[in-house]
């Protein structure tokens, strides 16, 4: 699989240097490297007492990504899945450590425990005060004495982070941190396995099946089971974890591993909340990328009981954006509808004149429809007539229900009529214009104003221009030409209808997926229909006169 | 492929309310649903110009997520990739918009631009102040008339939310809002496409290939093209922006599509600030997934060049965390490697007493060499023998480099000799219990308080207990007798290692992997050689008295 790498052997040092950059300043590295790879905070105060995390990479954001002020004080980074070298996780510690000492937090891995255990000595020989936590969240395998660190750690950097920031002493920062690792559970659960950089994708989870209890290094879970979907899975999980929990408010932090949309760690969260474990949690961190697996599709939720105490610490706010913050979970909370939603019915009115205008109108689109279909169907789906014909056939039908004896608010009741019977985009502009045009009336414009300002909202909102090869290239010339006479108008209407005929590159509505030799020839349906309807209203006023 | 979601129907609703439960209370919705999805501000101030925008689902956080102080007022969220309807888009302008009016932030799809539309004009029609403005910063298809709207839309949201929040009118927010359009430029590039919910996959993108330009819906994109790495990827991306971009600051934004992981984006972040646009950038929003197409392995850059104006605007500081603060670019700050990682060397001092003590421990280690092989290959891989006659000779070696008169400095270096010498975990445990035992001798502990200090400490940081089948099995018995005598030390050495033999389960080291019938009846080799060195002092001590 591809990955946006340069090189396995690169790919940490400059994806650090990649967060260093658009840190804004805030931090720094060690210049160590490739061995030493070691991220500090520019603004440390070695008067507090620092906190030092780290491991192998491949976790993002952590540990990097949680260095700054209200949490860690440095990271140490390993390969992909490697744990960083004694010489590296030394580097950190003196780099940052001052007089009041260094908590290291190290998760629950062989090399992490003995390559921070031994720094820690040597830091010590060297006359540094420094005490080392292991964090042993996972309870996927209850029966193992070492217990895999894992998301839950994320609770430790926060809340031993806000106490070193407010200036406590390292065994306090200590006996904090050792009370929510006492107290911490978590586990996983993931539809895909990761994928490691320059290593073949394992394709160990079959079809249905998803696995629970799995590590953050792509470790095979405690089990496979039938995956049914999410409220299932977060079943499965809170029964893995409700042994663990006591009574009284907790708070959970729900970890996307990676590879699961925000959509997915969305419905999750909503899962977790409605749970039975939901009454007691209180609070929640994320859903967020905390503590991930490369790119592996899963989640995993850990419970901290809190306290008093614990509660300020969860909530100071942090530096480092990568921390979603603390917040309390309640209910969705869920407004009225706005009234106005439904249209104000409009006022009918008679108007003779207007009526047989209006059914003329009508019948000249009903007249048009085989032909109007036939053009269509030579660039669209052949709907074209009969779209146009309905719509007027109900127009028709609500004659009696129309203003028709107020103009403005004969435009606004036309739009209306038509975005409630007439489907298409070319519905939903026909209603804008007419719309466009009621206001503009209602504003004072006359006809020609009203009909311009209508044109001019849907070449903004439709976003065809003349010569795209749609209506508007035989409304925009008649509009034009209007104040000159409705037979200037139509003249007019019919030229432009008739150039749709030689654009061959369409650039607005369905024709812009035509080809030329499809397009060539044949006027726009839409274009065609307004020229016959200026035509008929020019030959109606020459009867007329 | 399989999704962490209950039904393609459900999905939406349920993750929004999943968003609301976890937003602490600064988001509620409409009660539309299923139908009207709109999110809105609780903390919303009516009086202030309201931001509205949305569009399908699928490109979380955008538009949900980014809904709260100095952002958008209201997200009106439609299905997974489909555009809500228009009484959808109406109910939400109608919830929040005041006097102060309402803008419309519209990315450029068919869809979108007519249900935005047509919702402006039912509101216009109720006597609200609407504009509304399309965003189509897609540099992709530059003979396209309608170049799509995409993640630099981003910006307009937060350059017009600024704005709106300091308590700019309409068209202030307008107009700043249209000029961020015109100078927005953005491609996307993808190694994979995007899992739509409900649907199969599609397999477009072969192996070795990307897709430059493409969509944030999995539309298929300009090109396909050789994928050759990061560093090349975001050139290609930088050559399409490039003729785009003038002279003067720019600020970046680079987004994850979905599926990169975040070390892919700082390694592309990194790549971006070293390309030929580099010098011109900068400020940079994220890496972060602000405008994703579901799960796509994928990235985009958008660019806009920044005045004084919208640098305040770009800068201040809003409520949503999705948003991942917008920092000024800089060169990765390297810091020089802190002092003290070379081991002091010890000063060598002259004790032919505790000399021939050492080499006589030594010599036992030596001499054992193939029978503690023996015992390591039936529950590992044979060379615990070997290790341990190894770091014997080495330490014989080193003798007259040893302070042998100090024997606080001597229990450090030896710890010093065997993290050197030795290797694997063993010397690990070995350099720290020795360097352990070295502190507690400073502190004043004796042979008997040093040795236990330094047994309790791999014990803390090896995880390992008695009863585990490891060397403490006979180390800590041993150290519990040694007040009363070696040769009792010895006895109780022998006794825990012979109980190793019958623990068939071992809880810490390699033989954890190892089924029952490998390891019962054979001693630990660890504690075999304990009790062996134990053993021998005691015999070494008899014989001197």
């Amino acid at each position: 699989m591809q990955q946006f790498i340069n090189s396995k052997e690169s790919l940490v040092t400059e994806a650090i240097d990649g967060v260093l950059r658009t840190a804004g300043g805030r931090l720094a590295r060690l210049d160590g490297y490739p061995h030493i790879k070691v991220v500090v905070r520019t603004d440390w105060d070695a008067s507090k007492v620092a906190l030092v995390s780290g491991g192998g990479s491949g976790h993002e954001p952590a540990h990097a990504g949680f260095v700054g002020q209200g949490m860690l004080t440095a990271a140490v980074c390993g390969d992909v899945f490697a744990s960083p070298s004694v010489d590296a996780v030394l580097a950190g510690i003196l780099a940052v450590t001052g007089k009041a000492g260094c908590l290291l937090i190290v998760k629950n891995y062989t090399g992490d425990r003995l390559n921070f255990g031994l720094a820690a000595e040597r830091a010590r020989a060297r006359g540094l005060k420094v005490s080392m936590l292991v964090v042993d969240d996972d309870v996927a395998l209850p029966e193992l004495p070492q217990a895999r660190g894992v998301a839950g750690t994320l609770f430790v950097h926060k809340i031993a982070g806000a106490l070193a920031d407010q200036g406590a002493d390292l065994d306090t920062v200590a006996t904090a941190a050792a009370r929510v690792i006492g107290g911490l559970a978590s586990i996983g659960m993931s539809l895909d396995t990761c994928t490691v950089p320059g290593s073949p994708k394992e394709d160990r989870i079959g079809p249905g099946k998803a696995e629970l209890g799995l590590g953050i290094h792509g470790e095979a879970g405690v089990e496979q089971v039938d995956f049914a979907g999410a409220r299932a899975a977060m079943e499965m999980v809170v029964d893995r974890l409700a042994p663990r929990v006591g009574p009284g408010p907790h708070v959970a932090l729900l970890n996307n591993l990676g590879g699961a949309t925000p959509l997915e760690m969305s419905v999750l969260a909503e899962e977790l909340a409605r749970s039975k474990l939901g009454e007691q949690i209180r609070w929640m961190v994320g859903p967020a990328p905390l503590m991930t697996s490369l790119d592996m599709q899963g989640f995993s939720v850990s419970l901290l009981p809190v306290s008093k105490a614990d509660e300020a610490a969860l909530l100071a706010p942090v530096a480092p954006w990568a921390w979603p913050g603390c917040l309390p979970v309640g209910t969705a909370e869920v407004l009225p509808m706005p009234d106005g939603l439904s249209p104000i019915p409009p006022m009918p009115s008679r108007d003779p004149a207007t009526a047989d205008f209006l059914k003329s109108c009508c019948a000249i689109l009903i007249a048009a429809e085989s032909d109007l279909n036939a053009l269509d169907a030579k660039s669209g789906d052949g709907d074209t007539g009969s779209t146009l014909a309905g719509a007027a056939r109900s127009l028709v039908d609500a004659m009696d229900r129309l203003p028709l004896a107020d103009h403005t608010q004969l435009y606004r009741a036309i739009g209306q009529e038509l975005s409630q019977t007439m489907g298409g985009s070319s519905g939903v502009l026909l209603a804008i214009f007419f719309a466009a045009a009621g206001d503009a009336s209602a504003a004072g414009q006359d006809h020609v104003g009203a009909l311009r300002a209508g044109l001019d909202r849907i070449r903004q909102v439709g976003g065809a221009a003349p010569g795209d090869r749609t209506m508007i290239d035989a409304l925009a010339p008649a509009l034009e030409a209007l104040p000159d006479g409705m037979a200037n108008a139509a003249a007019a209407a019919r030229k432009g209808a008739e150039v749709t005929a030689t654009i061959t590159r369409a650039r607005a509505g369905r024709a812009t997926y035509l080809t030329a030799d499809k397009l060539a020839g044949h006027n726009d349906p839409g274009a065609e229909a307004v020229a016959r309807l200026f035509e008929h209203l020019a030959a109606r006023l020459q009867v007329a006169q």
